[in-house]
């Protein structure tokens, strides 16, 4: 559905309009983009790449459960005869609801290469970052194995809202046939919850919508009464904002940013006062970049490449948060550069390695959620009625069109790839 | 949660500061209440009542599944010696998810005589006026006897999310366990849905939600593509649009008005338009009680009381539904007094008798939601802070501080109805 993918695509469409040479230039002409060549010899390349890839997955290396034939070109380029990689690489999806190890183990099978779990970002990987919060009781809230996925982000101490749930059956009443047929005995022996998880979509939204309402209002223990609503509420750190997604179906689906919607506007509703994230994770928070940006220097260092990671290359196909991320991310590197950056989201953040890199590029693919036809349909749209079309980002991420333009566009992983050699001076 | 229930007690109880000798005088003098006697003589007022009752349920005559005793004594001054009612009286809910007869049956029960279907009015019931959708195919959301409901208020053609979930199974993706584990073929035999009916709170409100939006955005198909977001979008039916509500648990729950609350945003986010109802009904809104004043004329009608029911009395225990629907009703019946009168949402609405209603009386009963302690705790409330306290009415309800005023604050009901025969010259 154009018209609805589009907001983001469409976004990005009206900004790239003069981006369309460029576009054109790198499918005709890959050759001819070389960048400074830093004195390589062929030979030696390889062994100081100064460059890595943080690669997105759906809809750049596989659609639904199927690899894109691309993304097996491309890593025919990126792996050596020895079957390891040139230069780091690390995959960054705003999936969730699954563990670290399990999605690593189904891109080795589809990609037909070891990929390590160290090597994959989840939407939630970097709450492994918020180590003030891992001895708190945490309320946690998702769908698949959460409890797991919770205590291998380093959280001792979880609360599934399920759990709750059958602490306190009079909390949960929109379900008719689950509601309790007797009132159950107040009960004061259930430690009180000292923070929220939001890790992915749930089942059963008014179930989740509720509990973690009543955790945030009764300032962790919902059984008690409250006279007056707690506020700065308790910390909630949520990952995964993505309001849409494609999957099988014509129109998008409804991804995790929808319950965060309706999570922020209910909270709103009833008290008045704006929901507030300790931490907000997963693409287009720079919050990812920079846990991405450590994984390369950690996979560099492991390989016992000397020479810093000055360049980065996102590659994406969601102009919204691999597009936007990555810019947001190079900008922030720019202001850091001049002394200007301020710490985003990330007050809980450990204390990182200074970072060496410089840039991050943004490569946006035609192989997944965007697509260049999106971009003709759209600015009709937008023109027909004269309108701004709908903004689908995240509340915390205003609508920032320059940060909307992709550096390169290309046709997939592939073409990316070939481009960032030439750039790089790793061609031939 | 007197900082929360507060948002509707609160206003009433900011608003209600003047009436508080109204209320200590009600309650210690009612003797002094009687309004203009109309000379009716004690033996014959019974057989020309001229008023009638709007009796709410929920919070004025039960709690939970216990009837309120104060609705005994009420109900002892209400029949006559052969258990006749001796004025119309009809039970206004904002209840859904059940039908007209059982909720009968309920009150029967727990009142002890014999409650008629046809003196229940549900937050739905006002949708048997929509005749111009009863033979358009409907998506119905809500739970419990569903299809029932939709065919009891005159629907032929209803389709349930659920069904329409089996006959899509690509469109409901956030549970991960019930995804379908192939892609089934894209099907062009299910005739498109012309409106959605929203009866009450479902189960599973992402599925509800994306399938609601899905047959919005597509123009009833959700099986195809759409270049565009139709607009205005098919008709929408909705009731009970009450936020919160109250049961055993310390905290309001949510009720259909919450769900209500995340259609309208997501629709908002998705499109970047307004979800408009081509009906919204239940208390507050004026075709509630257009409705009951209806069956309150139909009502003396069967009784043979041939004086024109003048006065209308709405006891409930919920500021922002029953006194603010009563008083919007009372100030629609004052304008349409002046021909200035606007047709409110009811542009379905059958042609109605005229009215022969003069006044609509708001009387607050203190056994349910609204609770005088509130007044001042909420007070408090929003004095420390200083700011406005969260507005819980619906979004297309603007608040109007003077219509959460009530006109009488009584202990309960059996001082309502007391209130009222004095009024009405029937005390004795």
């Amino acid at each position: 559905m154009a018209a609805l993918v589009g907001s983001a695509a469409l976004r990005a469409g009206r900004g790239l309009r003069g981006l369309r040479g460029r576009t054109a230039r790198s499918a005709a002409g890959l050759r001819s983009l070389g960048g400074p060549r830093r004195g390589y010899a062929p030979g030696r390349a390889e062994s100081t790449p100064t460059f890595g890839f943080l690669l997105d997955v759906d809809g750049v290396l596989v659609r639904g459960h199927k690899v894109i034939p691309a993304a097996l070109d491309a890593f025919a380029r990126l792996l050596n005869p020895q079957g390891q990689l040139r230069v780091p690489v690390v995959f960054v999806t705003n999936a969730g609801n699954i563990l670290q190890h399990s999605k690593a183990q189904e891109l080795s099978a589809l990609l037909r290469f070891k990929v390590d779990p160290d090597q994959v970002i989840l939407s939630h990987s970097p709450m492994k970052l918020f180590s003030q919060f891992h001895n708190k009781r945490m309320l946690v809230s998702g769908q698949g194995p959460l409890v797991e996925i919770a205590r291998a982000l380093g959280f001792q101490d979880v609360v599934t809202v399920d759990e709750l749930r059958k602490a306190f059956p009079v909390l949960d009443m929109v379900d008719l046939a689950r509601r309790p047929k007797t009132t159950p005995l107040p009960r004061n022996d259930f430690p009180a919850i000292e923070g929220v998880l939001l890790l992915g979509e749930p089942v059963r939204w008014e179930t989740s919508l509720q509990l973690i309402m009543d955790v945030l209002l009764s300032n962790g223990s919902p059984g008690a009464d409250q006279a007056r609503v707690p506020y700065p509420h308790l910390p909630v750190l949520a990952s995964n904002m993505d309001l849409l997604w494609m999957a099988e179906a014509k129109m998008p689906r409804f991804g995790h940013g929808t319950f965060l919607l309706c999570l922020e506007t209910i909270y709103r509703k009833v008290t008045g006062k704006e929901l507030r994230y300790e931490g907000l994770m997963g693409k287009p928070s720079i919050l990812t970049y920079q846990y991405a940006e450590d994984l390369i220097r950690q996979q560099a260092e492991r390989r016992g490449w000397a020479a810093p990671i000055r360049n980065l290359y996102a590659v994406g196909d969601n102009p919204m948060s691999d597009v936007y991320g990555a810019n947001l991310f190079h900008q922030h590197l720019q202001m850091a550069k001049h002394g200007r950056a301020q710490e985003p989201e990330a007050r809980g953040l450990r204390k990182q390695q200074p970072s060496a890199t410089q840039s991050c590029t943004s490569i946006l693919v035609c192989t997944g959620v965007y697509s260049p036809q999106d971009v003709g349909s759209a600015e009709l749209h937008a023109g027909a009625e004269g309108v701004e079309p709908p903004f689908h980002g995240h509340r915390d991420f205003g609508f920032s069109l320059g940060l909307m333009e992709a550096s390169h566009v290309v046709k997939d992983i592939s073409e990316a790839v070939q481009l960032v050699f030439h750039r790089e001076g790793w061609a031939g």
